[in-house]
């Protein structure tokens, strides 16, 4: 099922991938080069360090969670001089803070669109125009913001955007991909960090000749292709409308039950963490939902195990779905002790669906 | 048909992992640590250098193709200090040669078991022998090697073995593995190469857990968990059996058709790769399958484009196949004018087989 008979030295592929990076573009709205990387996320965040950096530089990293921690540990593993603006788990790191630590020495600003542990997403659109008059380039993980926030990338100024295969594009994991600015080339011209495998200007030459520098995920590419035809053909402002839309029934089904969010300040769309009720480990609840259900829904990672569920929006996930996860999570709770009227929540969410499609449909008027 | 609904942090894929592991530690026959990363055998490569190197140790290169020019690369890119032993293409780097090479300075040896732009495969036996002596160790980039040549990694001391899922291992390209020795393990201690996606001390730890450091090519892995069922039934001393006889038979056929075989000294099983008549550019063979009949046969690469076709014996490839791969090139030939007696080579390859299986069934009685 899974054999592929495209070979990745041949006229068939180089379509294909010519396909792919040009609908890349399109759907996150750019003209800027995108290239693709046979890898996770992770691994196109390390090229975004090495391909535009050299040791020593001062760099900023605005963390708040664990994928901002990463940056941290990349900055650290190659030699970068970080300034970390830390920020609560739950919370996010606020353009002021960035303003006031930018210098002239700043070559590089490190942040989550939408930070994937707690699901709180950052105002990178004021982060661009604060790094735009700088000599320093923004490099935004997106790899859970592309598809479920608006993220103007050209406009914004944001010089770097990560995103995988496996989450708002509907694909298995195994790639990642990146759009990059001229801001951004220019530094890598200057750029002495080591790399290989992840360099980026060998993978521009290639692509442009419609080859990955590397065998490629094959049979990665090729279900992205058919998703990024469907995101195409839905739309991606819609997409983003959809995930925001069903991020606010989550938590207005959340508040419905009486249970807390983990995110209320900034929440993101790509996903909702709730906090579990007081003296419940949140791992039962996610167990419950696999043993009675064979539902995934995401613990909390590191610190915030045990304490946080995530419920996911992005990808190919609509109200139907919502629906059935919150009526689980009630039944879930309530078989823990928790007081639940069945169907609080669920109807919460059923009613945010009806007023905004009501709203929707008297729009398209 | 490409989506999986296995989430790589759950117990399911956790057992599919292990299982991956383990069957892999025992295709490759070997109790070494085996590690999986998500990217082209390239991508393990470059792990095998910042892994187990620091910057300005001194290092051997037996390179005999493109392939071995990697090594080159990327010792240059990570700032090793190289010793290159080079072949023309075609031909190999003899364990004399790194004999005399070797001094008590020498941190590693890196060599392709199986050089898959020429065909040829180099003595890595031998070369365990000598480098087990030193404070060296031997990194073998086995990516055609595994399944199509005998490899015993323990008794031969071969430190790293590099395979990948696109080869041998019959599965779409997306995934890499390599097996380390104890003493492969001893230099990791001390190399402060850059590292953070490759990172194998790492990924030791997670895959104890049964976990993958980042989110793996699910759909790779599962395609690799059946191809392994499938080996493992076979048995990888016939796998690799079978890929020397059909490297045999394809000799037998190219030199009743006249043709001159590229590396005729020490020919690997992997592929085999033929000359171009002369003034024939092999390019338009190569197309001429594709175009007539849709198959798929590989040009050379680099500075061998144009000058020799390559016929791959690797993964689930068996003599029908080969027959017909034989059969077409009859034909491509005579198409462009080079004398050819239709069924020649497909009868030499015929005889071939004929006298192996009936050898083989008296060896069965």
């Amino acid at each position: 099922m899974m054999a592929s008979d495209i070979h990745h030295r041949t006229d068939d592929f180089r379509k294909l991938y010519r396909q792919i990076l040009s609908d890349l573009q399109e759907v996150m709205g750019t003209s800027y080069d995108v290239l693709a990387l046979t890898c996770s996320g992770t691994g196109a965040m390390e090229a975004s360090v090495t391909n535009f950096f050299s040791p020593g530089d001062s760099v900023i990293v605005c963390s708040a969670g664990k994928f901002g921690e990463r940056w941290v540990e990349l900055a650290k593993v190659y030699g970068l001089s970080a300034t970390v603006l830390e920020a609560p788990y739950g919370d996010t790191v606020s353009p002021d803070r960035l303003r006031q630590a930018l210098s002239t020495n700043t070559r590089g600003v490190f942040v989550q669109a939408s930070e994937s542990s707690t699901g709180a997403a950052h105002d990178v659109k004021t982060m661009g125009e604060l790094v735009q008059k700088t000599d320093a380039i923004l490099v935004v993980d997106a790899i859970t913001g592309l598809g479920t926030m608006p993220l103007d990338i050209q406009a914004w100024d944001l010089d770097v955007v990560i995103g995988g295969s496996q989450k708002a594009f509907m694909s298995p994991p195994g790639l990642a991909f990146l759009s990059i600015s001229p801001k951004a080339w220019a530094h890598s011209a200057a750029a002495t960090l080591p790399r290989y495998y992840f360099d980026l200007k060998k993978e521009k030459k290639n692509s442009a000749n419609g080859e990955s520098s590397w065998t490629p995920a094959v049979p990665v590419l090729l279900a992205l292709a058919e998703a990024l035809k469907y995101i195409k053909s839905v739309g991606m402002t819609n997409l983003v409308e959809n995930a925001q839309l069903l991020a606010q029934a989550t938590r207005a089904a959340a508040t419905a039950l009486g249970l807390e969010l983990f995110a209320p300040n900034s929440p993101g769309s790509a996903l909702t963490a709730i906090k579990a009720p007081p003296g419940m480990d949140s791992g039962l609840i996610v167990k419950d939902f696999r043993r009675r259900f064979g539902s995934i829904v995401n613990n909390g990672q590191g610190s915030m195990k045990g304490q946080i569920i995530r419920l996911a929006h992005l990808g190919y996930f609509d109200f139907p779905d919502l629906f059935a996860v919150i009526a689980q999570l009630e039944i879930i709770l309530a078989a823990h002790g928790f007081p639940v009227t069945f169907g609080t929540g669920v109807a919460a969410a059923q009613h945010f669906y009806a007023h905004a499609s009501l709203a929707k449909e008297v729009t398209h008027v």
